[in-house]
């Protein structure tokens, strides 16, 4: 005989099964070895000789930080903004916060959520993060200090936000090398918030498959260009310093800037080769400023042409992106999209830009108002979705992200 | 001085210099370094030291059956159905044929297209296959013989489908392991078409990405459940016979059913693990029958339990879509694809079903209808897509795809 729990747990079910053919005693030997997950895990994990298999690669959860962040950007991501329903308070916030946490913390050590329904989609993490953010509402709601920057950020004048790829009270970032494991781990922080919030906006979005190309490579956009060579790198102390907040209940944490930019590639085609690189400042082959010859060397942008004009041309984007105040800087963590066109659509592309800030006003703001007054680049993208969240800290084994607003 | 055709090139758009900014020199550089991409070339693969990245490696284009059938599935694949312009004659045709056919011998062998806007996201082919078939409309336009099965299905009584992802005139299939490179084959591929075809329906579909799972593990779908464990095997005599056709201008090539399987995750969620598995007849850890241990063990449909049931249940997925009948099996390559869900949506998944076989009506058809009687599974599942299209054979060198029909 199984043991009374297990029997428990058929009986409930056995009318349907028997409905369903009834084989009540096949069933029993499916409880007994369907559980034993190891076993699958095994056959989809490598021979102990071989180097480990993408899919077998993790990523800490627990930390003073969240993952997501600082972590080497994966190839596949997708971004969730919900609203919290009317009836959800603090002490409801403060439940769903510790079950998200909770099971994003098992999907990303490639163990299964606690009601996994489908637990071997779990086995392979190939490096998933799961990233929570709060928006405004949420904060007001918990009672805590908001930021002042915590807010829709100024209307600018490039902009042709659709609401339903903006704002936003609660952000679930799910990353991963794998499409399957973010799909999955998607779908069961989902359920574990429906309860509690509904889903306001989904975004997905893709970088370089995992081995395409060497690592540290700079992304390229589907413009082609090389996007984000000047980024802030991780582990210096300038990232330190412009990522990580040091104050109040987001010590720790940051602030994150997630923006649906459309590219308008038809438009873009009809721009030749010279006129792609001046609008950006940089070379398309390598992603060299125009006055450089390697990817990472300094624009000169001083320097002049035979007749006299800048080599670097003043509405560029890099150059117009570029501050003489060294704390506007942000890290970028953006994905490409590319989603089958509706209507009369030809293509549905661009880009989610992702930034991650201490002082979304102080570092954002000035260069995105840089460039909405004037960027060469404006002729071909356009922002169709903004949200503004703070990132919360990390938490350590017991905790929860959230804990330090909601504790 | 440049040489007169250099000249030419950047005479023509010397005015739009000027305005974005008049580096004129500048772009003179550009010009004679932009070309170079054996630079960009070098700096996105590997030192020759190490093994070749997955961003290198290729998959020959040309031969006696087109690539992207028997080729290892790549973990992205892009599908588009493309309606034909009435003023599109066969001569016009033909013309298409020759341009897509050259611009997918170069994409898939990491060189840029002719036209190529983004060359530089040409130079990771990571296994790109472009595969072409053509529906009943573009044949007959080609005045050749149809195929007696080269038609839309019979309808089907769980059928749901939407004519936005059913039929079409052609069909591309772009599938790499990365999706930068699906994304930029799929538009250079369309702008080739733009002329001569409209886009009728698009869809995005994954597996498991390139080295997350050992090769030649079985797909999981998006229900957790191996899917594809008795698939014929490429290289096979069964394969040869049951997938090539070996007649008239199809010689060589085969036939394609693709079909959108919803699959309705939430009402999945409401089946408990002993209900999933006598579903499919399949255990969930592993993939064996409900009779067996591993995955590849031979069904016992004879089997019953104690009390005297069959323990593969009469109407499960797997004994329903068993023949007698051993040439009543095809090829499946299918895909998970899971969009942002839309409106009052929940989730918006499920399988792009393809399969690949000699002859629609013999092999697929009479399975297909087995399962639309009975079948455990179809409480979950609903086909709201489906398209047939004749897959002509591959090309040499100097040909094109299409040649035995349309040449």
């Amino acid at each position: 005989m199984d043991a009374p729990d297990s029997d428990k747990r058929r009986g409930a079910s056995t009318r349907r099964r028997f409905l369903l053919g009834g084989a009540v005693a096949g069933v029993g030997a499916a409880a007994a070895i369907g559980l034993d997950y190891g076993i699958n895990r095994a056959a989809e994990s490598t021979p102990s000789a071989a180097p480990p298999r993408n899919g077998d690669e993790v990523v800490p959860f627990h930390g003073t930080h969240q993952a997501g962040i600082d972590t080497d950007a994966q190839a596949h991501a997708t971004f969730v903004g919900l609203d919290l329903n009317a009836d959800t308070d603090a002490d409801a916030l403060r439940r769903l916060m510790r079950i998200l946490t909770d099971d994003a913390a098992r999907l990303t050590q490639g163990e299964q959520a606690l009601a996994d329904s489908e637990p071997e989609l779990a086995m392979a993490p190939a490096r998933l993060t799961v990233t929570f953010g709060f928006g405004p509402g949420l904060v007001a709601l918990a009672g805590g200090d908001r930021p002042t920057w915590l807010a829709s950020l100024p209307a600018f004048e490039t902009d042709r936000l659709q609401p339903e790829f903006s704002d936003g009270d609660l952000l679930i970032q799910i990353a991963a090398d794998d499409p399957i494991t973010v799909a999955h781990a998607t779908r069961m922080l989902l359920k574990d918030s429906r309860s509690f919030a509904k889903v306001r906006w989904t975004q997905h979005g893709f970088r370089r498959a995992h081995g395409t190309v060497a690592p540290g490579t700079t992304m390229r956009n589907l413009f082609g260009q090389v996007d984000g060579t000047t980024n802030l790198a991780p582990g210096t102390e300038d990232f330190d310093r412009l990522v990580w907040s040091a104050s109040g209940w987001l010590a720790g944490g940051t602030g994150a800037v997630i923006r649906r930019i459309h590219m308008d590639l038809d438009k873009w085609d009809r721009l030749d080769r010279g006129g792609r690189e001046q609008s950006v400042g940089r070379f398309l082959h390598n992603g060299a400023p125009l006055t450089g010859e390697n990817e990472h060397d300094e624009a000169d942008f001083t320097a002049t042409t035979a007749i006299g004009f800048p080599v670097i041309p003043e509405f560029s984007h890099m150059r117009r992106a570029r501050s003489d105040n060294p704390d506007e800087r942000f890290f970028r963590r953006g994905y490409n999209y590319d989603q089958p066109p509706t209507g009369e659509q030809v293509s549905d592309s661009g880009l989610i830009f992702v930034s991650f800030q201490a002082d979304v006003d102080r570092q954002f703001v000035p260069i995105q108002r840089r460039l909405d007054e004037l960027d060469l680049l404006n002729e071909w993208i356009a922002p169709i979705g903004s949200a503004v969240f703070a990132i919360p800290p990390g938490c350590e084994r017991n905790g929860y992200i959230g804990e330090t607003l909601l504790g």
